[in-house]
């Protein structure tokens, strides 16, 4: 096999994914800390693009001015030695005892303030590094109980706060979009905006919508049991498809950022084949934690294993789409015709309204009959996926 | 207890519902046929408002006109005999094996063209009997397999079914509102517009999106495990909630419609307080299965218990918030607090900017230190649910 | 590729999964009813060694005699003519509406009586045919409420009712094993038994245990969220692995029953890998269900799929076990030394109490710092499963 | 309301549980660390019984054994003085690094003797403080991926462990009983035993299975949607509750740990309703964790909530079984019947296969009529547990 990774890939990586100590809801770290601008140099090795990072991931919280100089320095020192760009840049509205009841949503007003500022100060630094998407994954934002938020209030102030946040990027004439990242639950008993949809919807309603759009990831929608690659064709179809984050989970339960592949293979293999058929142009951006039972060379080796997984699973839906039995399979089962309208050009509502085969001469058991044939392409597309065809 | 319920709670169920024969994926039906005039006269006498079916409930598919006509006449005489009124009507388009790659998404373009006049002739009837609201449940919009269904063309096609049927509305001159029900799987592998804000950020998208919203249902959105209470306050925070249907569920399994309140019954009491206080007046409308195991004595009893597990939960609803501790919990929970936006009145994001009281000067240990007593309210909420105050 | 079926392979089929007539819960049946005789002779075509079957699939409930001896003359006339087996039969006890609260555990005692011959008469059906397990699926034996069902006396029922039967067989020295197969819910809200670990449980407390065994099923296990190669590793721990029901599902939803290999891929291919090394030589039978938007040839390609797609993953998983570098890397992770007793030979508690160099010499850090290389191993069963090894 | 708990409802809970520091998996600690001393009083000032503990939170992991001899002398006097017992203990097998891979069944085998030989020595103390139950949760015993565990190996380390530390109870001539915690995921992909039910089967593969029992709790079995009244019902059945774990979850989804009947309310109804009238004598322990919004005055107020919500439950349950009404609506249900075998005293199975009322002369029509009045007994119960009867 020859699947090796290259810049035109476009992989990125979070410095917390490989930079995880391990830690868990049980156990302590089971790594010692990674120094981020290592994380830069091995994973330009390994054939990444790009590097992500949260704002306390470079900087600790509250660190003095001349240490955030000092560490963004030497980050931005490591970026051009190794020729690795910064296309996603995130805050930390999650970690800090402050935000226990959320950042953008929390009850305390001084906060919803704080997270604001917070946010700022970062984006000033992701513009700085050239970044082109801001993401904001809400994970606090949520509630244990339905008696402690009030949903109406709660998403009044989130959309206050992203499009103040949004507003802040015009002002300041940024390149900068920014991304919700969804998520069911987990910190939160249940997190606001907590599916590709309900971002979509919420985006819909601010001021500013044209700026936002959604990171979805792989895990978050699975820990809902809903069909990722559904929820990602709509956040294309909605053209908001901004940014996306590439893992593995095995339904719902806790969050658990596994290498890409190593979950739902079969999404997998279907997200790649609509991601490189579907007309999304942004990074690959693999958001995992290496396995708590790893060490340090298991990290390099799952970063690598993230990249492999993508590059066999495009390799094996270009086959799926070009092969002509393929073809003539969706053919046959009316994926053609689904992209044809159902009113004809220039039919009106009323045209339809008195066409008599379209009621009623139409043969309902006749066209009952018909067998769709998904069951060949079906059993065609996990044949190209395991190697069977070829 | 003298829960008893009047017209003037509106509640409503479908025929189906009454009249489901308890068959079920393993097992052949239990109970006879149930005629519809019947299913009136009971549930007039039980205190019920209203009454809502499918085209195919009242009218089985490919009858004659005039059996049609008669089916109707007589379904109005008892309408008026009982004094019930017909709030909300829908179609069948997930039956009949026609259906059974879609209605509105149907690879079969002839498909989809049938089912648009299948709901424009139950349309019709809805404007007739004077309903307001035309529920669209898209149970066989979906698919099993990945292979099987281009994301994008679907949601293309679902668009202009639903923007078609909008237009004849507007042709029509109807005062029909169109909603949408969302549900994540069941009877297909995977349903588009799986949840509440799917179907919002869709609607978002529609030509004419300003005649729809959304139905949901509890038990929909808890197969996929997400809080019911938040989807339905983003549908009223998004202006959208049309329309509501009441059941139970045990979590993500199969669609199990019992009785409201027989599932999740903190999340009962909660959405009760939610649709009672926050601005919804339409129907309170039970879409529920009575148990397979029970005779014509157990759906009546089961119809009654819907009414009255929401009456009680009213009562108790009601307690909870005229409780003056329970005034005192919240506002010591920052409940009153997230009302209050984040920005002064006439702040600018240049103004936050600069506040350093924001950040430079923010005390984040201090603010972390909060308690938010949240304990306290949920517990203030589970013994008033559970009679256990006052 | 050259996977083709053989009698050698041991496949069978329920005479249900692809005579099954597509309606579910929301829909009317799309197929006619498929001849038993004709699926005998379709499967065998296919590669099918054997055909399986509940009494009612053979022999509508109710039948007079002379037609139930007619059904069966003409199926063994079949059988023997196609070369098929019957190595498994069972009983419908959930179809009819006398089983609404159950068979065996029934709140009414006639039916669990009823239930009981029921399953005797067709164990002499099943003797006759050679057939050497009974499966026995509690698909009813459960609630929808804990008010309904008094856990420990349908336990008692449940028990008494498999040694009854059990001891029928040993009266009639019926050559046949019983096989329980577990589901967690659906058709009823909770069924008793919900998986593996609970049927095994079970069977340790019965009279005639050894008699006893199970039949996992891969969706059943699934729809609990459960590792389904966990659970067939106990079973065959427990030595009571007797039959297995292969299928795919994707996670806690409505019992799906798709071709095996569709739903969750990695844990088929691990399952393959267990059956075909860890020492089951039973059938391999295929539960699952044609999808309902499949004409019958879809009904026999997906028949075909099922025996395809297990004999590829048996290809790769013998290709995994054999790969040098695979074998080096389950020993570096330390599975060779998981199989050595953790007590030395002759070692006693008290050796072991008094042993320095197990805690007081023991290095925590050092041993904490190894790493497992769990990565290695999971990306080099995933490439070989996508055929990107050799 | 006067609700209070006494020392006779023998209410406990862990050391683990009040002294969560509320870190989590993407948030630091939002708590101080709590003295265990000051954690017996204030429980015990609460009405609470007993307090539980791991080994590790009383004295950190790697303590001399003077600063052990001091801890353990300071709780001793605490207890002494606040007049708690100490009724099961356990061990910290899940937190420090070296057992990253599992304790009991690690594939390292050197830390498989380091997890017993921890084990021995917490025992010592239990036994000295005189704990009856010993609790052995096995959170770390699984894995993320099939390749890594071989799990007939690990089935028989797991065995292997248990029997030893089953013997050292014997050699050491303790009253103390093993109870094993199951749990289907989290901190690891698929936990060994993931339910109680796969915990029973294999106890009683054990050599020492008498020794040997279960602690379920609330959340575990809810996390994989099972039915946690069924489970323990099962554990009563087989003689094998041995202690009991209470708290709140809301399906599956991480392990919340939420107070008692903050999570599904009507199964902590039928709980406690099961525990108070099934036979179950032990401890009524509480682990679960405080909300991590709360200050430590959330903390004892979530600790007398939990009791309170136990106790309300149970005078609702007591009103419950004591209502006339819904003693005669279990009759209706056919409750009493279930109590009866199903063969009559002094039956053969060949008496049965004889009784043609059983079989030939049974009308199955006439039995499927029968209405089973479950809708009238959940309706009941729900309305004694919102305290709307009496």
């Amino acid at each position: 096999m020859t699947a090796r990774p290259t810049r035109q890939d476009r992989f990125s990586f979070g410095l917390w994914t490989v930079g995880w100590r391990a830690n868990d809801p049980f156990g302590d770290p089971t790594r010692e800390p990674l120094d981020a601008v290592e994380a830069v140099h091995r994973l330009a090795e390994l054939g990444a693009w790009g590097v992500t990072f949260h704002d306390d991931d470079l900087v600790p919280f509250g660190s003095a001015d001349t240490e955030r100089d000092r560490r963004i320095a030497r980050f931005r020192s490591a970026l051009e030695g190794a020729g690795m760009v910064v296309p996603m840049v995130t805050t930390n509205l999650f970690g800090h005892p402050v935000f226990k009841d959320g950042g953008l949503t929390s009850n305390d007003r001084s906060v919803r303030r704080f997270a604001l500022r917070k946010v700022m100060r970062n984006m000033d630094l992701a513009a700085e590094l050239g970044a082109r998407t801001y993401v904001l994954w809400g994970g606090r934002e949520g509630s244990e109980t339905d008696a402690a938020k009030d949903v109406l209030a709660a998403l009044d102030r989130y959309a206050e706060g992203i499009d103040t946040l949004a507003q802040y990027v015009l002002d300041q004439g940024y390149d900068l979009r920014l991304a919700l990242e969804p998520k069911p639950n987990e910190p939160r008993g249940d997190i606001l905006l907590p599916t590709i949809g309900h971002a979509l919807a919420f985006i819909a309603r601010l001021e500013h919508g044209e700026l936002v759009g959604v990171n979805p990831e792989v895990g978050h929608e699975q820990m809902a049991g809903l069909n990722f690659v559904h929820g990602v064709g709509q956040a294309l179809w909605t053209g908001k498809l901004f940014h996306i984050d590439l893992n593995g989970q095995r339904g719902p339960r806790y969050d658990q950022d596994m290498i890409f592949g190593h979950g739902d293979l079969l999404s997998a293999f279907f997200l790649v084949d609509l991601l490189e058929s579907g007309g999304y142009d942004g990074p690959r951006h693999f958001d995992y934690k290496p396995l708590r039972t790893e060490g340090i060379e298991g990290v390099w080796q799952s970063a690598a294993a993230n990249m492999r997984s993508y590059l066999l699973l495009r390799e094996r839906a270009a086959a799926f789409r070009a092969d002509p039995e393929v073809r003539e399979a969706k053919r046959d089962a009316g994926l053609d015709e689904l992209s044809r309208p159902t009113l004809a050009a220039g039919e009106s509502v009323a045209d339809l309204r008195t066409d008599r085969t379209a009621y009623e001469e139409f043969d309902a058991e006749a066209a009952a009959a018909r067998g769709y044939g998904f069951v060949t392409l079906s059993q065609l597309a996990l044949e190209h996926l395991i190697g069977a065809r070829g």
